[in-house]
C-alpha cells in the first residue's frame, strides 16, 4: 500500500503499519468489525472508489486479516479472521482517543459494551503485569534478541 | 494529511485518523515516545524527506499532539503533550500485534517494561469494567446521543 513499504523496518509498529497503515484500511476493518461483509455495503458506507476498495480488500485477504467466503460472485463476503479480530484492540484504542479529544458535542457516538452485561467496556489502558494502570511516563524499554 | 480529510465523519475512529492516520506520523510519534526531539534526529532515524517531516511535525503541533520548545533555531525540540502521550496506548496496541504476527525470528525486538519493576507490561487487552478480559466476540454496541 502506498509508495513505500515499511516491511523492511525491524520494528513491530512499522510491520503492523505495513498491513493496516492506510486510513481507508482502518475504516474497512472498522466496518468489518461492525459486521459489514459485502463489497457493495463497504462501498456505500465509505463512499470509496471501487478500485481503491478492491485493492484494499485484496491486500487484507493476502495478509490473512480478512477471508473471502463464497468465491467470485456478488454474494462473496469478506470476514475477519482471528488475525483480523486481533486488530480490534487497535481500533478501540484509536476510537477511545477520538472520544476524548474529538468528541461529538451531543455526547458519545457509539458505545462499545460487554454484550453479556450491556455495560460500556473499559478504555484501552496500559497495565503492569500485576494489573495496575501505567502512564507513558512509567514505561521503560530494553532491547530484545530481535534487535541484536 | 493526504488528499481527503475524514474530519467531517461522525466517528471517533475517523476523527483520530484525521490526526494520526498517516504511516509517517505514527513512526514520528513512536520516535517522540522514544525521546527523539530534534528535527535532524527524526530525519536520520526515519530516512524521511525534510519537507515531508516538516509538514508532519507542523500538523502534529497544530493538533496539539506535539509542542515546539525553543523557537525556530536548530535547538528547537518537539515534545509530546499530554494529548500526545494519550496516543501511546494506540502505539502499543499496534506494536503488540506486530510482535505476534510479524515477529523477528530471533525473538522480541523492543521490550516495553514497567520501569519501576523492569517487568514487561501486559499486552493491550480489551476489558470489561469489572476487569476481566473480553474477546471481540463478547462486544456489543449501542448508539449514543452523538449519533442522533
Amino acid at each position: 500500500m502506498g509508495a513505500r513499504t515499511f516491511a523492511q523496518m525491524n520494528c513491530s509498529l512499522a510491520q503492523t503499519l505495513d498491513v493496516i497503515g492506510d486510513r481507508w484500511t482502518l475504516l474497512i476493518l472498522r466496518d468489518a468489525f461492525f459486521g459489514v461483509s459485502h463489497f457493495g455495503d463497504f462501498q456505500k458506507r465509505l463512499g470509496i472508489a471501487r478500485n481503491i476498495l478492491s485493492t484494499r480488500l485484496e491486500h487484507l485477504v493476502v495478509e490473512g486479516v480478512l477471508t473471502k467466503v463464497g468465491g467470485r460472485s456478488r454474494r462473496t463476503t469478506y470476514e475477519l479472521t482471528e488475525k483480523g479480530s486481533d486488530l480490534v484492540p487497535i481500533l478501540l484504542a484509536i476510537a477511545h482517543w477520538g472520544d476524548k479529544y474529538r468528541p461529538n458535542p451531543k455526547g458519545p457516538r457509539l458505545i462499545i459494551t460487554d454484550r453479556h452485561s450491556g455495560k460500556p467496556i473499559q478504555r484501552m489502558t496500559i497495565r503492569a503485569v500485576e494489573g495496575h494502570e501505567l502512564k507513558p511516563g512509567d514505561l521503560g524499554m530494553r532491547r530484545g534478541p530481535g534487535l541484536e
